[in-house]
């Protein structure tokens, strides 16, 4: 096995996916972020294609890229003019790029129907392409477009195809399942045939694509064949059901088949860039991707919380920190007492398992997910029950009332809030307006708290979600508001269900605004009792 | 390759994943839906780990399942007790189904940290919790719990744990990756060793979580090892990062593998059925999720568009017919032009290809969708804009004004919306209560329309779902709003897009209202034209 090069294309063909949209900005930052990862090459993006790619290689050359190597995208001459004159492959030299990867037809069908030039052209086509781009000193990457369903249709001339594009000067050869038909057997037979047909000995690389969810099978087994350049893209974005997710990939050539690619610590940062590369995408992260979702190790039942208490081998099949994760244990109707011990313990909560106290809680706990409650993704909520109910929290503030107003008159709209709480035994009374009714309630409540408490300007929401749970009671529907949080050092969830939508809102901003208080209140407590904690917090938010 | 038997376990597996909660009534749903599918055995729960699965076996009895086997789940004995005294394996005969699947430990290192058993005793274990349920008259599905790592640590163990249940009579082993971790290779290779060395001529089968991204993959590798039975859930629900995902499983067996496992018309139904359990589970529909995404076959414009529209092959690895899909040319793209004309075309309305009023639409449509409007779930929003557009829809009442209060006082929460319309040229204004702000003014609009049209009484809401569409704008956020309605004959989909949520339900809840005098009234004039539509109807709706 020689060495794994791992390619990345989320910047090309992972921004084909639908919704997914990169400013110039944006697509530097991910290439300096890959590069620091240690990925080996950064496919930048289709320079002949459009503008914001061309300008994308312009103002890259201005990165520092320590360890990848920056590739412009392109596809072979037009048939009808010379690779000295297509416009294509001068916008690629134009890009100033060490690497170069082109795409070429191998299906014959594609020839004659989509090129519409007979399959002897197409295979000049190739040829030229590659050798111009070599004789301008590029390496040159030779993406085989569709090769497996070529292969199935007409092995030899797909085989053809290769054997134009190596006397072209193709450094590395790309096995390309463009729709995402093949099956893992498919793929690596079919690699060992051609290689062997085509007497291959460049560098060979596979990109696959997931319509048949199995993009990082598909993968692996073309490394098993002996492919060594690697397609993918973070978090497997890509048009139709997307590309080979080279999350996946890096942790399983490096954690379960032993093949290095990148160094140990830098595979702890993967859980991390996953998440980097959907907020820039503006795409939810999935929370059960393998590796780094959110539940990928997240415990549920009551017996898997207690073996996985006893050994984590038990139920996880690597150690959540190898990818930069870490473990969760849910509370929910399935979950025994146990996790509720747990969980309560994991916040310094005396709860212990035999107890009627925890009997009652566990009983509260069920009723208020049969209402519609949820409180895996609203931990938030979950410690402020837990706290309310053994007595350990003292409010913040209380609600005397509130009355929130939207008008709409011509296309004019206004939404404004009143407010009336108790701080201390102060009363406080104010208005707010806002863009829509919960915007004007929690304009309204953050003035009223504010003189009270002015820490509660450091955090802000992140994430706001609405679900209607009983969809077929129409207008009447019962709602849940799901509402993450964060400030400098955390990020916490909260939640509130009503049939009312301004209710449920109410229930998790309140929610969300006492966890805050709550939370401050604690560490200002555990920093004054021991000092050695100061140091410790500064250290962590340097 | 002998029959293969589909096995779900969407309600008992699925149901681990996390923001899944299933009610009885739920459960009952999704098995007839699942039974006329034509699975052949359905998972119903573990009876003995909680009182509702208990009570959902007690009310499946009633139904009358045309293909599927009701299958009861839950653990072999506890060590310290005898079978017939087990409260875990009487909750299971209780159930009453005609197959029981029990699962018990394989790897010795849970019967040593977790069972805390001799070896041995595991052994004895199995062997009696599988016979106690065989003199009992049942089939006995064994599920060997973790099965790869056991035999990657102790193989020879992992095999006399299967002869165990085979000595005590199991109908069919199961292969169980239950940590997700294995890889193809090894997930086949271990199945033909284990074939051999246990001696095993029994059904065998597959179960595989996706914690590696490989779950389809290696329950693909378990059938060319010989597996027929198959377990998964629909849309691979399931804790962690979830389970194998039957609807790929099902499509890749029988479109790429040649095995049949349901009838071709029945396969037509997958989308449809992956769509109706993600409701039902209160999960968004994954739009990336092979072969029945939104996505799965949508193509980007250009290059893509233009092959598939000379040859669907070139770039659709399967017709996504054969899995109740379509294929979706995303608007944004200049083809988008010819799918608007198709869709007018659909409606009997001109807009033909060349004209400037075709490109006009065009760009306001894009517009629109920049927005968040989504007219693919919206197909009577999308109606009345065309119609607007050309000016062939004359309003049936105009808005001057509203307005919605909600107070909250205590505990006591009032809703109350006043509403000011327009209709054929008298004023209008009147106001109601309601179940929350959106509930008050769908009362209130209703209310105010009575009098003039009274047929809207025979139309109300079927379903109203909210999406924030920027959840990271917070409260600020811009939601979307779909509303599906129905009267007798037809059903119908609506849409409003705000910052403002009871702006955008305004838009909604409007434009619902208005389909349907507009469908009344285009009925009417058609059946003055041509009488014999009354009596088709007639026929229709009986």
């Amino acid at each position: 096995m020689s060495t794994i090069e791992l390619y990345d294309t989320t910047l090309r063909d992972g921004a084909q996916t639908e919704g997914i949209s990169f400013s110039v900005r944006d697509k530097l930052r991910v290439t300096e972020r890959l590069d620091a990862l240690g990925l080996h090459a950064i496919e930048g993006g289709w320079p002949g294609s459009n503008p914001k790619d061309a300008e994308f290689f312009r103002q890259a050359t201005r990165l520092r890229l320590r360890h990848a190597t920056l590739t412009a995208f392109g596809s072979t001459r037009r048939p009808a003019t010379s690779a000295a004159k297509d416009p294509n492959l001068r916008a690629l030299l134009k890009a100033d790029t060490r690497t170069i990867t082109i795409f070429g037809k191998s299906w014959d069908l594609h020839v004659r129907d989509v090129l519409k030039v007979s399959l002897d052209e197409n295979l000049k086509v190739i040829e030229e392409s590659v050798a111009f781009l070599k004789r301008h000193d590029r390496r040159v990457v030779y993406d085989a477009e569709h090769f497996f369903d070529g292969y199935k249709d007409n092995p030899a001339y797909a085989v053809k195809t290769l054997q134009a594009a190596l006397r072209g000067g193709a450094d590395t050869l790309v096995f390309c399942d463009t729709n995402g038909g093949s099956l893992p057997t498919e793929i690596s037979e079919i690699i060992r045939a051609s290689r062997e047909q085509a007497d291959i000995h460049v560098v060979m690389g596979i990109h696959t694509h997931n319509d048949s969810d199995l993009a990082v099978a598909n993968t692996l087994a073309a490394v098993q064949a002996g492919a060594c350049h690697i397609q993918g893209t973070i978090n497997g974005y890509g048009e139709r059901c997307g590309n080979a997710n080279l999350v996946s990939i890096i942790a399983i050539l490096q954690l379960k088949m032993g093949i290095r690619c990148l160094p140990d610590e830098k595979l702890k940062e993967l859980a991390e860039i996953s998440r980097f590369i959907a907020d820039l995408s503006n795409m939810a992260h999935r929370a059960n991707q393998p590796f780094v979702g959110s539940t990928a190790f997240a415990h549920k039942g009551g017996i898997h919380v207690n073996a996985v208490m006893k050994n984590p081998r038990t139920y996880e099949h690597v150690e959540p920190s190898t990818v930069g994760n870490h473990r969760r244990i849910l509370i929910s109707e399935l979950s025994g007492r146990s996790s509720l011990v747990l969980k309560a313990k994991e916040l310094a909560l005396d709860l212990s398992k035999e107890t009627p106290q925890a009997k009652k809680m566990l009983k509260l706990l069920q009723q208020l997910e049969h209402r519609g409650y949820h409180f895996e993704a609203a931990d938030g909520s979950m410690e402020l029950l837990l706290k309310r109910h053994l007595k350990q929290f003292k409010p913040f503030f209380t609600l005397e009332s509130f009355r929130v107003i939207m008008e709409k008159r011509g296309t004019r709209l206004t939404s404004e809030a009143t407010i009336k709480i108790r701080v201390k035994g102060v009363l406080e009374q104010t208005a707010a307006e806002g863009d829509g009714p919960v915007n004007a309630l929690d304009n309204a409540i953050r003035k009223a708290l504010r003189q009270f408490y002015p820490k509660l300007a450091e955090m802000h929401l992140r994430d706001f979600k609405v679900r209607v749970l009983d969809e077929q009671a129409g207008t009447a529907a019962k709602v849940r508001v799901l509402i993450q949080s964060q400030d400098a050092n955390d990020s916490w969830g909260t939640i509130g269900v009503s049939e009312n939508i301004i209710e449920a809102s109410w229930q998790a901003l309140a929610d969300s605004l006492e966890y805050k208080l709550l939370k401050d209140q604690s560490s200002a407590r555990a920093v004054s009792r021991r000092p050695s904690a100061v140091s410790q917090r500064k250290r962590r938010s340097r």
